[in-house]
């Protein structure tokens, strides 16, 4: 098989004003940024569903991408395939790591233990492309979601056989994702929630979900993973309520199953404007409440519904995430990963490396603009000395439990005078951030 | 001063057959419904704010209704002609409760001493009042969001005098509520949140909160309050982001804060909605989690993306809202707010009776739907055989920590054998649903 | 081939206080209402498309349904099977109507000969259909967006052979549908719009679309067709934006291009919402503008920002959409069709009898209010009587033209009095509204 | 009175690398974009309403702002005070337009007549500022939705006495308009459309509103202003909804009242983006329909549902917008005003410079990316070669009329072979878009 992206050669980094449009114009892996090469900072990963499963469908027409791998042998055959071609794309490409489900690397088989022995199979493949590539894994996964046993859910399925499949695949993802030298392992809940009240228990469904969890937690540490767990938000889509809404929801399941230290979010761009947040909503979230982990740079459209998992292309928006991101030190374990898609009519080989390059470039600009408002410091100074009267007397006394509400109120009565508010200068600091651009 | 309402007699109950705008078709408050007068189920309140303190305005236009205790004398005048004006309404009307803010009843004065000296005056004539008339004070709050000082929030303030100031407010209105025999305390953080997260520490914020709340609950235990404690969701509005976004995130801040035992929530439909959520969503959440407090029974538009408060006219809906409620047992403390006000263009005394009337009639005939489902049965004996299989001894394994990951994983695989999916029967349970209308 | 649906009997009348689930409650064909029988004023289709030809997936699952047309013979061949079992449901659920596009009912060919000797078979076969069972066809319509040619457009891609490719479907459809007696046809655009205007000539795909409307309009004329060509609009999905995007935008469309006379609109219920409008909206804009011809009737769901195509269960709206249809005096060619689908897990084949029963039911339950509605014609009243002025001489001047301008202000400063508003009582409207519930 | 600007001295350009937050980085309004100097492209206006009138209150609390002249002092004197703050705002700022409605530069008076006087006093104010400032009217306007008569509608009222009062405010809206050199007339029904259907019939105001628009243009005509008359979209707020709802639904309502050759559109960010479209979109829809006028360039906020009128701040989607004015040209008697109000939270004098400082060099800088695009023409070509195939026979036959229905498909049947789409390549036109930044 001759490689449909043969005619590509390795994507090289040319500088801003290369006008070529298979070369990163940003993107400089080896570039220091805050004290970390590019590569090592950003921590890009391609993943494997969008890019080399998906065909193109949508839910009102059919595949539009004509893949070498997608039909004309026998599915593992073609599964080695796509890992082939996959590999060749990610080695052109540049990224240093990927992302799968085992479902995208190896077909589900007629029986569990065909499926074990597949996904099995496909494991040693991609061991064997790591070794002769150099990628990584960011992050494994199972996929809980696509087939129809699952259609009402897989923890929280009225079925605890159901529950049980679901288990099934999640050891069998961990143990490779271990194998292969994952940093995290993932879990989307995508069918976890439920398409209408009228037939759900959510109290029940919420302690099978936990249970699930925990479960996932154990085997962890019995196996001796030392990633992180990974949950990733998302309010809805494909099931009309997802229990995993957000990240503040997120939190307070984690805090009712006694798991908040143990797991953390990998957040997604376009989950969080689904949710009625702004990414960087998410990302500051995560952070106060201690669980930030990774993220999914991938956009929606803002005038749509749904979930376009779009590949990141304005820049001022990204550099705010990544801002966020990189004041509080960056990625440890996590990683950015692009569960992004090309859209249904970028047919061509070339257009997946647009989209990526692309993505790249993109991120590459907001990080080194990230840069310059962390060095420059005008931002942070700012809010810091907002806050400043949290630092007196009054705030410590307050925050210290010294100070009680009836204190408080006696205080306001004694001094008897009103307190002016001061401008929140919005404007200003927006203008402040775009000097940064 | 003659009552602009005094050409309205009591509203009378008349039955379904009634032409009569000005009586109750289905509120019949002495009629038992699941054990209890309907008046003790429902527990409606009418809001002091909306129905004698907003005069119609709109972000695009002024006052359009003309009151006669909305100018013409001193501030504290007005107040006790407002608050006339209101008892007159209540009595003619007939619902047992009204909930006020404290700014609602008194006005602001110059300085806190005048403010506090205004609203124990005001307090005084409530208690009058509700001694005259008989009704009772479903709960009392603190409005933290109107004045200029309150901008960039109360407690959430970077100003720590501004969070004292807000402290000052809380401790008379609990005070007040305690004296007039108020059934619980509520807060809403209308300006707890954030414009920009330019300007905005979060974490430090949210620990404010936390502090806030948390002295509340101390004062509450202090003076003997029994009633509960209450958090009112909202995910935005007027603060672009708000923190007790919705109940799932509510419960996580108070895991976060130790006070899940404490506080309760007061789910608003329209709230629910603008957090992409039913209002069936949010009661079933705050059930499942436990801290079901109360409601607002009003209703957003699906077309606008802001709150318009408008009275509940959707009878399924509603129904299946006070499905949710009662197959639980009902309220406690808790009860049926109306913060809903009559549209800008309804500017005839009469319309404020029409519109609770209409309100209460859908919520009656919502009751009594609600009756027949728990009665007959059928769609919790649905759900109920849906999950049989979670009795079982797999579903008890799983759920009681006998069988963790490689256990099932193991059994899987030596049982072998795929898993068939039933039918959710949506529609099917919709069809009943409607059976009961 | 035994018939899935072998065991399910033709679905009997049998009154509300029935509880089979398989039976009607409300829909009582030949029940007169507003002077027509049932049957005859709510002229409901069934849609060949969700019904025999989806199969359950979604953007993150495969199918779920398991029809025994689907796989296991030859294109052809399977077509015949789901054109007999199509039609043993039609019979079974005694609905009088169907609707098709051409590649539900007959499968694509390799070339476009065979595309249409194929459908040409069908035809037949489904000719055949009709005359043995007596089922009409309320519409056809050609499926010009799920073949990847389409990704790009019919009418409005940038190639015109692929235009010339959607006209060669659209002869075809617009002669079967004439042949097999159909009362209507229409054209839905879904992928005429656009993904990003960064590739997109507007105006010049606005006059390709003007064009091939024109065309279909001049060939129905040259083929005899009596019936109405129906526009179906959409705002977005699966193009991000649809030149059909509302009523109002196509009446606009249809003016540009002359067609306002030969051209109506097929309203959808959840393209109304996707637009921002509710149903009733849509139908009263496209009365106001002349426009009106048939109805979609399917949901979405509140909380989500896609097209569910649900079944409609919410018996007060329902009514208020036919209360505007039926005051106007009801369909003419137009009816009632459902396009809509039983959800994902309700895969047993007695849930699409679930789905179209309750549909039915709703419906014809919403008939019957709408006629209390007009009959007592209270709410018409009121109407009439608010916009009263504009019959006077000041209203007829103005209109009229007697008055322009500068005599209209002229006279304002001659009288120099305010003009004082009056009460829009929507409560009260809303609560008279309930009284026919 | 000192005012309240006097500490502010008028900001100067001092190039990209200045940190001065009161100088434009990017603004230089002499230096030649596109052929002409950019303050004659850009055509910068400031509104008078939201910069001197709003007070920063909403629906939740009250002013916050304290500006000297809200009160204190006749309405009259204090109408003069505001209009020489806002004159010294003007010039200290050095935009070349301001936008006025006739109640924001004078009080409504007791009656029409001293309502009259009041303008006209003030009128004459206006201009012996604009004489002394230089300072010019891009366009006047009347308020037609603020007054509680105007709660039902001005055109749109059921009361024709109503009508005729928003007359009388037109006339002498459009007096002053033309008296004060203004570049164009506005309309914005904000109150034209409906609260509920229940109360309305919709036909019946659309004529109300045909005819209102038709008598403004015989006005004009009549007293010799040359400037354009602009409709100024918006789906909704403060009216449920409103006749105006986009670009596409005035075009249509023009087309059929027969002004769509004297009327044009006003298209604002914020409003394109609540009725479900992009900015560019509606102002690519303008431009395909022959309709585009001016615009107000305020964003909203992607997770609120309401009007933010916020000013821009994103670079790239303000240079999308704008390459899609320049590429045809730009404006004529158009221009770009900030119907943009500072946040409620932004105080001080000196927010409201930060905002027009930084809304007036987003634009600037996005004036130049146009310049750009538009100058490298990259592009337009792709643009171009897409739909080359339209230039040849088969597109200029079908566009022609020398190819009707039946031809193509004879032709496509005889061809018989199907025809293969191409890429649509949106991702790598992203990047290009993003290689201007």
């Amino acid at each position: 098989m001759t490689s449909c992206f043969a005619h590509i050669p390795a994507i090289p980094f040319e500088g801003p004003e290369s006008r070529n449009p298979l070369a990163f114009r940003w993107y400089d892996k080896d570039r220091v940024v805050l004290g970390r090469r590019m590569e090592d900072q950003l921590r890009f990963a391609v993943c494997y569903w969008h890019s080399f499963v998906w065909g193109g469908g949508d839910p009102f027409g059919g595949s539009t991408f004509e893949r070498a791998w997608f039909d004309g042998a026998a599915p593992l055959a073609l599964a080695e395939q796509k890992a082939e071609a996959a590999f060749d794309f990610f080695s052109r490409l540049g990224a240093p790591y990927y992302c799968f489900h085992d479902r995208d690397v190896a077909p589900e088989g007629r029986t569990p233990k065909e499926s074990h022995a597949n996904f099995r199979h496909m494991v040693e493949k991609l061991a064997a492309h790591q070794t002769r590539t150099g990628m990584k894994l960011l992050w494994g996964t199972a996929n809980l979601f696509s087939h129809r046993r699952f259609m009402a859910g897989a923890a929280t399925n009225p079925d605890p056989a159901i529950f049980a499949m679901a288990a099934a695949q999640v050891r069998d993802a961990m143990d490779a994702t271990l194998e292969l030298g994952g940093e995290n392992y993932v879990l989307w809940g995508g069918r976890e929630g439920y398409e209408t009240l009228l037939n759900t228990d959510m109290a029940r469904e919420l302690d099978q979900l936990g249970r699930f969890l925990s479960m996932a937690v154990e085997y962890k540490h019995r196996i001796g993973f030392k990633g992180l767990i990974l949950i990733e938000p998302k309010p809805r889509e494909p099931t009309k309520h997802q229990y995993d809404f957000d990240t503040a929801t997120v939190y307070g399941f984690l805090k009712r199953y006694g798991l908040e230290n143990e797991v953390k979010v990998n957040i997604e761009a376009n989950h969080a404007t689904l949710a009625g947040h702004s990414f960087e909503h998410e990302i500051a979230t995560a952070q106060a409440l201690g669980i930030f982990g990774s993220i999914d740079m991938n956009r929606g459209d803002a005038q749509l519904g749904w979930d376009t998992d779009q590949f990141p292309n304005n820049i001022p928006e990204t550099a705010l995430a990544l801002y966020h991101i990189f004041k509080h030190g960056g990625f440890t374990s996590g990683g950015l990963n692009f569960d992004a898609k090309v859209r249904r009519q970028s047919i061509a080989p070339e257009d997946l490396f647009h989209a990526h390059i692309g993505g790249m470039d993109v991120c590459a600009r907001a990080l080194l603009i990230a840069e310059r408002m962390i060095k420059d410091g005008s931002l942070q100074a700012e809010v810091s000395a907002r806050y400043a009267g949290w630092e007196g007397e009054l705030g410590q006394g307050i925050l210290g439990g010294h100070l009680d509400l009836a204190a408080l109120a006696d205080r306001v009565l004694a001094e008897d005078r009103d307190v002016l508010p001061v401008s929140g200068r919005q404007e200003c600091y927006e203008n402040l951030l775009n000097r940064y651009f």
